[in-house]
């Protein structure tokens, strides 16, 4: 494909392009094989992020040292680690403390599972995430949505008041699986999974997950007895969103909210005990010592998992769910603030760190824990330097667990309970839900799926209804892409959006259509219908226009000679693609009218040559009617249409 | 935004852009209200092909003419309806019913309903096709995959050969069913639903059913009794495609194969009838009489229809696989020929059409029909002129049943079995297998699952699979959108890929990238890991091109100082795409470079522009970074840095 380059011509072109044109071949696509191909397509969906990059052209001896930090981070920031860094890590860890032990036994409890398991789980996860994780603001441990997920899950087919040991058993089991589809998504390279949980998405399913979770406390703390979902919903609803603002607003003075839960639990633990308030009616915390569960450390708990059984399905099914939420939210955190300080997570690691944190947390009596919204943010603002503020608060928290826990016998539930209410408030994010609304209509629709969905219907179909509707608009776009109509804009050699740009104008003609998307089986007889109505268009037009130009202008030239696609954005054929092109040479031929393609990118090159050794028919990319810019094509065949005039 | 438009800087610029530029503005998108975008988004979405355009303007007595002809097609044709066309019809409509009255018999037999059904299938709904279809070369009757489909998917609850009269009403009710779905698909202009059938996923699933249908027959061709397909498969495929490869000339020849089944038929009754062959044990068609299936025309059936009952279920699934599949022959076969012979067929009317035609069928003892492929091959290659060629064949049809269907006791099995077999063999598209195999290797994959799950499987599943890893194949592509980075052809405003154009060079200091797909939650993360690493190799590049040098250049020029995005083919942006926006500059800025944008489209512009007006931050569309072509952006911004190197 050679496009006759003659300059003669074209200087008669000037109202169309100012300065001279002179035409560049399409060349053809760089061979490479199949195999090739296969390759470098598998490289950008498992490894966009290039994690060897580092290891390209070091010396072997070197490279065992990257891996080992590639491994265990802890190796890359710990050997320059200052006295200064310790400091800051020390307070930020301490500050971070303070939030996770109430939090940690009230999410407990909102899991359905002994509070101290609660404890339990921000002591040994957070010394697993500071060796393996690659994040320096991450604060590890239990968080709300998973523990209420959790709960709520196993609750479905186990009581945890009957039954609150093989409650625990399922607890722990389903914080294994969870790990496992965790540590396996990261290892398999099949992070991109998490993204199809859009922003829109979790922003409705944390709204409508703090709406229940605050129902249910609301329950305890209002006293309501008889109290279900629906009827309780309306009422509460408007009284929690009127709390909602000012719960927004305190995340800035964090201070506050890093001091307020514990100074609440001491002080009205003082109270109960100075008062004897538990034998006047208060209801206390009560640490339920289940099982191997007792004062001190966390007891081994691997013999408590189930590998088998009738509740195989279930913990399987919950840490399925529990795990892609919990990692979610880990991984948000993580992005979050690398991005805020400009240092780069490997998604894909992150995932196996908290992956393999939960798998063993699973058999030291932890549940699922992952990186913690609130708690990292104020662990950012206090100043964490490294992953040394988890240890931090992980020896604090050891120290309650040996010293402290007989003091929180006088803890009254109520205060867990506003405790849980207020940290799950913070979830509802009304400005994101604006913000969506005003940017993307549609987003906004995905929200309120989710919201409600996770209302009243169940988390898992909630999520599952969003993900779809999100996904289902994807292949809408793909179904019915746009195709453009490009005019020139005069004196210039630009082609834009006639529809957009006013200043454009259409050249008499020729039909310019730039396919804005992949042309494949689910877009081909779109794309087909669409370009006739675009011709349909051209000619009504022309025709009207030439009526009110008296027959000034002839026919013969104003009338449609060239339909010209612009093929810049389409970035992929298939086979059925193939074929519309082949369809339109057809249809285009029986009017009289040419198609010409601009552009055209390596791969579609490639094919339409191999349908064309294939099947003999009307050959598509002929020389002249292939060209690398439309202003060199319009300049090239304009001439030819005045050519034809002539004779 | 308006940028700065400076003409002595660029006349530096000679190296990179010949002919001077001046800047042009992007245009603010025209102003358009929400509820004008939803009218046009869906105007796009269900009526692609515009069908209301011939109405515009036209006065309302010519409107109420457009719409019932609209309406009953044969008001069009049916006026200058010549005497000429009536004699080729006449051919032609002969010719197809030579073929019909086998076929319809054989064709029942498959459907494991009374061949006499087949037969009244293919008097009625012709009819009804004549007056409402708007194809002109469509054979209307039984065909081979529909009636494949029906007789297994209703055989695995009811057995033919047990309780007949059941499994014919159940036949009939699955006719209203698929009816039923063909005509609302049609009605609520979903007819693109058919267009994910992609090409590879209907040439797999016609070879599998092939195969299971001649397996079938061939059990009772070669009177193999005991015979599970896994078993005979093997073998006997081999076999098969042998003899396919001739199977697929003969339609070439086609008055052979519109001569051919009559005559075997009329032969083979002959030599029976002569010989009383029937007596000495050759197995001949038993046209039974269950119900009320008597000699004559079609009786009325709608009292057989089942609308409850247990197998309520079962009909409408049945209906529902049916009705699309012979949808999507019937639809192909009127698009095919439609392209031929250059005539618009409106799909979603069509479907209607179809969907009509088979719900009064269903109630006048006819089961599915539709277009037939091979007939209606027949049929324009006899020369078909308009839909009277089936009201011909209806007519013979009807006079068969009258007359010539005691003759039928006396057709040998075999030659029915025989003729199913040369007829679904032709079903088996090994050139086209071979073209997908050339031209694009995942569609060939799909087609083997949609092969391998029909034989192995089951029909629905096989479908499923198919259907199903095409659109995975199509969520991949946007999730992993191509970036091409772009490089300037010497001497020319040209920017193409610099990985194809070997004569294109990369700009200094800038990093130019075409990103090819609507932004979305799917693939915000990529990208940005995806342009990071541009920068990375970037960086690399020019460091060690540095070295090389001897450091001639100073590395400020070469370091990178713009990242220049081709937004041209964004179609479209969600909320995570904005948020993609904001952390890439964000990101950039710590590196200390810029974000520019070019030629966004309306949507993108709008939606960044409420993204900013919402949260105060770094502006993304800052005048001097947001530019209408490449070239320009790059002439501007080159003079920007020279200035900055002076200082």
């Amino acid at each position: 494909m050679d496009p006759i380059n003659n300059g003669e011509e074209e200087t008669s072109k000037k109202e169309i392009s100012r300065c001279s044109i002179d035409v560049h071949k399409v060349a053809p696509p760089p061979q490479r094989s199949s195999f090739e191909k296969l390759k470098s397509r598998l490289k950008e969906t498992f490894f966009p992020d290039d994690p060897l990059r580092q290891f390209k052209g070091q010396p072997s001896k070197r490279k065992w040292i990257l891996a080992a930090q590639y491994a265990f981070p802890i190796l890359q920031w710990g050997p320059n680690y200052s006295l200064s860094h310790f400091k800051s890590d020390v307070v930020s860890g301490l500050t971070i403390a303070s939030l996770a032990i109430p939090q940690g036994i009230s999410y407990a409890k909102l899991a359905n599972l002994p509070p101290i398991v609660g404890l339990y789980s921000s002591f040994v996860p957070p010394l697993v995430y500071a060796v393996l994780g690659s994040s320096r603001d991450v604060a590890v441990g239990p968080v709300s949505i998973a523990s209420l997920i959790l709960g709520s899950m196993l609750s479905q087919q186990v009581s945890p008041a009957k039954d609150p040991l093989l409650f625990l058993q399922l607890g722990f089991s389903s914080t294994f699986f969870a790990g496992l589809t965790q540590a396996s998504l990261g290892f398999l390279r099949l992070g991109f999974i998490i993204d199809y949980l859009s922003e829109a998405t979790l922003v409705g399913f944390m709204a409508g997950a703090a709406i229940i979770v605050s129902l249910q406390q609301l329950k305890s703390l209002l006293g309501i007895t008889h109290f279900t979902k629906q009827m309780g919903i309306l009422p509460v609803l408007s009284s929690v969103f009127h709390r909602t603002t000012e719960s927004m607003k305190r995340p800035k003075l964090f201070w506050v909210s890093a001091g307020m839960p514990l100074a609440s639990v001491i002080l009205s633990t003082i109270i109960v005990f100075a008062l004897k308030a538990q034998n006047h009616g208060i209801d206390v915390v009560r640490i339920l010592y289940i099982g191997k569960l007792e004062e001190g450390l966390n007891p081994p708990s691997w013999n408590m998992l189930h590998f088998r059984g009738e509740y195989l399905g279930l913990v399987i099914k919950t840490g399925l769910v529990t795990g892609i939420i919990s990692l979610t939210e880990g991984i948000a955190v993580g992005r979050t603030f690398a991005a805020l300080k400009s240092y780069r997570v490997d998604g894909n690691k992150e995932m196996m760190a908290i992956g393999i944190m939960n798998i063993i947390g699973s058999s030291t009596s932890c549940y699922v824990t992952t990186g913690s919204f609130s708690r990292s943010a104020v662990n950012h603002n206090a100043g964490a330097k490294t992953a040394v503020s988890n240890v931090v608060m992980s020896v604090t928290v050891m120290v309650t667990l040996l010293l402290l826990m007989p003091l929180f016998r006088f803890t009254p539930n109520v205060v867990l309970g506003a405790i849980i209410v207020t940290a799950v408030l913070g979830l509802i994010d009304l400005p994101a839900a604006r913000r969506i609304w005003r940017i993307d209509k549609f987003d906004f629709l995905v929200m309120l799926a989710s919201f409600f969905g996770v209302i009243f219907v169940s988390v898992q179909l909630g999520l599952a209804i969003a993900v779809g509707m999100s996904i289902f608009r994807m292949l809408l776009q793909m179904t019915r892409p746009t195709t453009m109509v490009l005019g020139n804009i005069p004196g210039t050699n630009l082609y834009t959006n006639l529809h957009h740009y006013k200043d454009a104008v259409s050249v008499p003609g020729f039909l310019i259509l730039s396919i804005q998307a992949p042309i494949n089986f689910a877009n081909a007889n779109y794309l087909k219908e669409r370009i006739m109505r675009w011709m349909a268009d051209y000619e009504a037009d022309h025709i009207t226009h030439h009526h009110q130009l008296q027959g000034i202008k002839q026919h013969s030239t104003t009338s449609l000679h060239y339909v010209i696609l612009d093929m810049s954005c389409v970035s992929a054929l298939d086979t059925t693609g193939v074929t519309l092109f082949k369809d339109l040479k057809k249809a285009l031929e029986c009017k009289g009218v040419e198609l010409v393609l601009v552009n055209p990118i390596g791969e579609v090159i490639e094919k339409l040559e191999r349908a064309e050794s294939e099947a003999a028919g009307s050959i598509i990319l002929r020389a002249d009617l292939v060209y690398l810019t439309t202003a060199e094509a319009v300049a090239q065949l304009s001439s030819a249409i005045n050519l034809k005039m002539m004779m």
